[in-house]
């Protein structure tokens, strides 16, 4: 807890950063691996994407080889589905749960109010959807995703082709900074065949509830990249080496 | 304006059909008549998807091969599309356009603040796209679609094929009695490529945007049937034969 909001003052966290820096590819595993000793047996659990969670499935599939740890998981992208097949682990039709015990995910920012921007790897819809039927969602962060207000980062928007252009226009008129993300010099298509507008904002959000209600009105707007009240447990990994897990 | 209101007393209405009994396509076609007139010289046109607007596109390609019109068009859907070509009427990528002068579009149902019902036929999200980028949306309707409170017609919800039984659980958790459209046996597929469902509601809605906010809220939901703040001038067909504009 007491690092939690340590993080908050960047000066320090920053200076742990100099003094002891630990690997940021070692962090995410710190957090990945612990969490993957909340997951008991029986579970349903919900398996998130990105670099963070891919720690994380690592960790389970070791733990279903290792222990007598039976589980069912659900991907929240093509990516994930295919880390857990490779792992091991046995996947289920999501259309077949009524509801998910516990998801683990990562998150590319989150503030004291556990309001989260997330799916920088473009997997947004389908976290929101695991996460939204989990009993309990996970986060799991290194120290430099903590920050005291959202905004610092890209909000990954995800919207329909058609009339993308209009909806890319809508967006700027807001005010704010917006443009399509591309894969090679053609547009990015997420795994539901949609592209994805990478918002920026010019200042810090002290209310992002009104920004992504904004942006979530505009007709071709399929879903936008903020999370709120869904994450439960945060487990954080410090640069000084520390992990913490914030309930 | 006086049948606008009549229209909302249902006895009346009603005797108005048993004794003057109008075909119901011919107060269709009366209203996409009407609404054709609307369209000046040098306009872009939102073709909308349905019935009635279909009379309105066979009017409109009508008035461009007698009169000396130009216009350039943009359809809400395939089909429209598809009257549009077989009419003549020339069309351009929505992407190219920052706004649309005037859409023209059929309504399942509208009420007195205007507030309505729309994409019976499946289009809705892409009517409402090209509704919401166009400076006046007028709305052509026989009178059976003039109702009191919105909610008696199904309303219908496109949602991402991914989970989309979870999405059809979470809005039957919300109260509402919900199932997937079917086009023989399959599910309906949108020209987005998602599914339909349709939701229906136990009694009229007081306050619709509720309704509206709390499905759009569920990841998954793409975009419901219901639009506010969209229509401008109404054009009513009532079955005595008269038709009336209501600004």
């Amino acid at each position: 807890m007491r690092f939690f909001e340590q993080s908050f003052n960047k000066k320090t966290t920053s200076s742990f950063r100099h003094t002891r820096h630990m690997d940021k590819e070692l962090l995410k595993k710190q957090a990945g691996y612990l969490a993957a000793s909340f997951v008991e047996n029986g579970m349903t659990v919900g398996l998130g994407t990105g670099s963070t969670a891919g720690y994380f499935i690592e960790k389970l599939s070791e733990r279903i080889k290792l222990e007598d740890l039976h589980i069912k998981a659900v991907a929240s992208s093509a990516q994930s589905l295919e880390l857990a097949k490779q792992g091991g682990i046995p996947t289920v039709d999501i259309n077949t749960l009524s509801s998910i015990d516990l998801t683990v995910d990562g998150a590319d920012e989150i503030d004291a109010k556990k309001r989260m921007i997330k799916g920088g790897g473009g997997a947004l819809l389908r976290e929101k959807i695991v996460a939204g039927m989990s009993k309990e969602m996970v986060v799991i962060v290194d120290e430099t995703k903590v920050v005291p207000l959202l905004g610092h980062r890209k909000v990954p928007v995800e919207v329909v082709c058609f009339a993308h252009k209009v909806t890319l226009r809508r967006i700027q008129k807001l005010g704010f900074s917006a443009s399509f993300r591309k894969k090679e010099k053609e547009y990015y298509l997420t795994d539901n065949g949609n592209y994805i507008i990478d918002v920026r904002f010019s200042s810090p959000l002290e209310n992002p509830e009104k920004e992504h209600s904004l942006i979530k009105e505009i007709p071709g707007v399929v879903e936008t990249g903020f999370f709120f009240h869904l994450a439960g447990r945060i487990v954080i990994a410090f640069s000084d080496g520390q992990v913490v897990i914030k309930q």
